[in-house]
């Protein structure tokens, strides 16, 4: 059991896939690129390297481009094969080989913090 | 930023929702009957009870009724205007009156845990 203090501590957020590829010789990355509506500095549209271990469901990465989907945001951000990975893909998996996205419906923007 | 290790403290979970209602006097509230695939000592299914102030996104509650969706199911239980909540739904909402909720595809079994 955990206090409600303790769940608000986690930052689970509508991220859109912007570009989405295998990453050579692995056998289950693929590198995203997310929009969580952040800017940089100048106000240009500064997007997420995400790694996520979903190779398997996806064998075309391209399936994944345009979808918005949930992700953990306020993670530490941890080297994976070399690759930055700036979050986690939230998303559900069952022993049987089962998985699922988690997709909010259309009227929910990038960056929307699910609660 | 959290750790790994904090964030696997959390547990959100598939429910299937098996009855909604809105709870008399409020305007927010309904009272959720939900089925995570749990049973208690003679096997017997074991729904939680959950109170959630979704009211307004659902004039008719029926039309959650047969929905599956995600839950906070680690949560201490509290009472909710005398009503016991064992959980929280986990959804996403917009300061300008978005909302949705988060449901996995149907090769997902109550209970799943997302990850």
């Amino acid at each position: 059991m955990i206090t409600y203090e303790q769940f608000k501590t986690i930052e689970i957020r509508a991220g859109r896939i912007i570009s989405a590829e295998r990453i050579p010789d692995t056998d289950k990355l693929l590198k995203l690129s997310v929009d969580f509506a952040e800017t940089d500095a100048a106000g240009n549209q500064k997007p997420r390297q995400i790694v996520s271990g979903i190779a398997q469901h996806f064998p075309d990465p391209a399936a994944l481009v345009g979808k918005t989907c949930m992700f953990v945001t306020n993670l530490e951000p941890r080297l994976i094969r070399g690759f930055e990975s700036q979050g986690m893909l939230f998303a559900l998996s069952t022993a049987d080989g089962a998985f699922s996205l988690l997709e909010p419906n259309a009227g929910i923007p990038p960056g929307t913090m699910a609660k």
